[in-house]
């Protein structure tokens, strides 16, 4: 058994059984092993970021890591940021990176990069197998290392020659690290705040506080004890709509976020680190809470916080409550494509269980209103800001959660970084749903040239305009293989909608906004 | 005068007047003072990718460096691939990376990034403005440190607090650092290699020892000594067709380049590396080069290659000769669209002082016959292995070689990474005509899986299939702005790159191949 092979047979030991790859010479002989080990789906993306990308939705959802598949340091450095992103998001990634032979790369031949280097920077875990004998046992740790609560990128270098030379050893799987538990004195110091009650205590959810268990426990403490109950800006899942507590993300625009976080006396941290404001900005706060708002840790991320949210609602003796009504599911929107035109359609059609990954950035900000009483559904947002995240993730979330309809939110800028996932949702028949935002312009910038107290002329406009030419999205999708259809208004698109989630395998509606 | 006014100043006063950019939040004071700021020819791009890469053409035409505009962590990481090509060809480039504010950084906010980790692997040199006193003054130093010899990526990081503080100080340009030049023994060495003459004296050229200049120096001395000349495997530019020395590249594959180098005693060095393959493989040598080869070293790739060439020429008192004849003018190519046709028509149709961006990869690798007797031309290779490089260097070399008509010959898989540049060639109305073999594989990787010894089956295969589905190009070009067309035969294909070579602007042409 070669390297290789004993690569493949450790990672399917360990639960990994989706690897996303775009391979090159460094990695055929684990590309020669798929052929010979039945057992792990291998997807091909045609750029390394709709790899990283689709490895991070994939386990967003089925809440065990992918493989990936990339070739030396350039191609890792392509996918690059979408790890950032999945780092962000606390995403278990098992990224597989070959390399050159140990006994080549000495020579310095020109593909020859800082893998390991570039590697660190989004990566919790990174070793490189310089012996055959070990890449079994480097396989079982990185899958260990990826799934250490809440979850991180566990990179695997293997020089070529490891894997072709002949020595593999199969590993096991190792067992899963125990969740951190939050110290009795974090839940107490919680629990006192929430009895003290009054004004302006807020209980603020990131990581699996989000998930439906973590929610329903929010909502029994929220329902006891009148708390405010707020999720971070930007969030790897949240379970949404009907039957669950819905709870606003604190906003990306600084004067928004500060009125949104304004009588915050006692913030309570459960799995969300203290918001701060994505960029600095001259003259402006760098966090929306107020200055004088005491912060308490329930949990840290990298602590169990459902465990948390229980023992807080036993200690409060919050009763079991009813879940949320949150109104009724809204009518599909009519005339111009408004946000609030466009959230209503897709509360109005998504169906139950639907996953949607939304990069919509400007034009998705109101999104959450009109989506509250949608049927029950997963909403994965772009955790790291590095743009290019959502095709990708819907790709990745369609294989991790199959049977679910996905449903892609997509501002137009940010698809053209990783337009090339739309080829392997059309190789792979998923069933994703992609809604383009063309507003034609870098819309988020327009805001941030006036917030930093910039004034545009001709030239700085032009670094903000899509336009000239306009990008033709149906013919784009179309020549990658998804059929495609443009709606000018909110009855138009609820009429494509409606038919593009009812028929299997892609579809991209584009809507110019 | 803030810190970005005084950094776009500063570069001009150094002479740079072209950047690259997809700008984010951190940096919009410096798209402001684009505005202010008359004499710099700003260029969007879509993708990270298509910046670096065009910034990378632009210089290996112009001969100085443009400068990037980048967006944090992230955005720098999406063009590390074609930033490890320009450190590969030794480009300058000035690479300006926006970056978090220095107050906010330590508060890590979801996009900050290892940016000064992540460019290390790529630059020569790497500052960080931490005063806006300094911003200017380290923008002349990065343009210095750009252009030392042979070239290099400087990059310049820019928190966005020290681009919208007031304070700047425009910085006058740094004189050019001298190359340093050959010693006196390395040329002495050379000279009485090619002296003694005999059997297996080979002279291989890299760098600009392959320009006009270099190359007419090398054809005196195989013209006075019998010296066989040749050329580093991927170069970063290339003099020529007719009445240039025609000169082989030592070829990719490792047998081929064996035979190619077999009867080697003598290898003398001029501006290259010894060669090494490309990738190692189980039971193949590293090198192509005989082992018991000598191995003399005229100049170092950081050396004078052309003086040291005429300080050669001199010493052997090589007589000056007629140009070389190369033969007579192919003519356009016929039947099926074989390499050799298509060279063939290239090498009929090319006009007189085209750029030739080659990312043919395995389609293209027969091209040099049938083009050494094409009208004068530069050739500008991909030279770091990160396949995505040409379509974005074809953009550049666009803006760089203004009047010359750029020809982008093009693998349809490595096109696939950095597409988005067609946009970029549509906005600027760039005489650009892209000719896409579409073999719809990885044809490479399937010689490289049969070189590692590996056996496809199915699942190996689909891993290097571009089909289920087919990519549209022509449909592609067009969504991003770019008029196309397709030709099936030798005869179809020569009448469409007569009329896009014709016509102003960019053209695509789909090669089924």
């Amino acid at each position: 058994m070669n390297g290789a092979e004993s690569l493949v047979h450790s990672l399917l030991h360990s639960g990994v059984t989706t690897c996303f790859a775009n391979p090159g010479t460094s990695e055929m002989h684990f590309v020669a092993a798929l052929d010979r080990i039945p057992g792990m789906h291998c997807v091909l993306g045609l750029f390394e970021g709709v790899v990283t990308g689709a490895a991070d939705g994939y386990a967003r959802m089925a809440e065990k890591p992918a493989a990936t598949l990339l070739h030396c340091g350039p191609g890792l450095a392509n996918g690059l940021a979408n790890l950032h992103n999945a780092r962000r998001a606390a995403t278990p990634v098992v990224n597989v990176v070959g390399d050159q032979a140990t006994y080549h790369r000495p020579l310095d031949p020109p593909l020859t990069a800082d893998t390991d280097g570039f590697a660190r920077g989004v990566s919790g875990w990174v070793r490189t197998s310089m012996d055959v004998r070990s890449v079994g046992a480097d396989a079982a740790a990185a899958v260990q290392a990826a799934m250490i609560a809440p979850g991180q990128v566990a990179t695997l270098i293997l020089p070529s020659d490891t894997s072709w030379n002949e020595g593999g050893v199969v590993a096991e799987a190792l067992p899963r690290l125990p969740t951190p538990l939050s110290a009795p004195g974090q839940v107490d110091a919680a629990a006192a705040v929430l009895r003290r009650g009054g004004q302006g205590v807020v209980l603020l959810l990131g990581g699996v506080a989000l998930h439906a268990e973590g929610l329903a426990l929010a909502h029994r403490i929220a329902a006891a004890t009148g708390c405010r109950v707020v999720a971070q800006g930007s969030n790897a899942r949240m379970a949404r709509g009907q039957g669950r507590l819905a709870v606003e993300r604190v906003p990306y625009v600084v004067d928004v976020a500060v009125q949104f976080m304004q009588g915050t006396r006692q913030l309570i941290l459960a799995g969300a680190r203290k918001p701060v404001t994505f960029f600095a900005y001259p003259g402006k706060v760098q966090s929306a809470v107020p200055e004088d708002a005491a912060v308490h840790v329930l949990a840290r991320p990298e602590q169990d916080v459902v465990e948390a949210l229980a023992r807080l609602a036993d200690a409060l003796d919050c009763p079991k409550v009813a879940a949320p009504h949150n109104g009724e599911r809204p009518h599909a929107g009519s005339g111009a494509l408004t946000p609030e035109a466009v959230a209503a359609t897709l509360g109005a059609l998504m169906p139950d269980g639907a996953v949607i990954a939304d990069e919509s950035v400007s034009f998705g900000r109101g999104f959450f209103a009109n989506t509250k009483a949608a049927a029950p559904h997963d909403w994965l947002n772009v955790t790291g800001g590095a743009i290019g995240g959502g095709m990708p993730m819907a790709t990745g979330a369609a294989l991790g959660a199959p049977g679910r309809r996905v449903i892609n939110l997509q501002a137009d800028g940010s698809a053209l970084y990783t337009v090339q996932a739309l080829w392997t949702q059309a190789r792979e028949k998923l069933d994703i749903t992609t809604v383009i935002f063309a507003n034609r312009k870098y819309q988020i910038l327009l805001g941030e040239l006036a917030n930093v107290g910039a004034n545009p002329g001709r030239t700085a406009l032009d670094m903000m305009d899509l336009g000239n030419p306009d990008i033709d999205w149906t013919r784009l999708a179309g020549s990658l293989g998804v059929e495609a259809a443009r709606a000018d208004t909110a009855e138009r698109f609820a009429d494509i909608l409606a038919h593009a989630l009812r028929r299997p395998g892609p579809f991209l509606v584009e809507l110019p906004v």
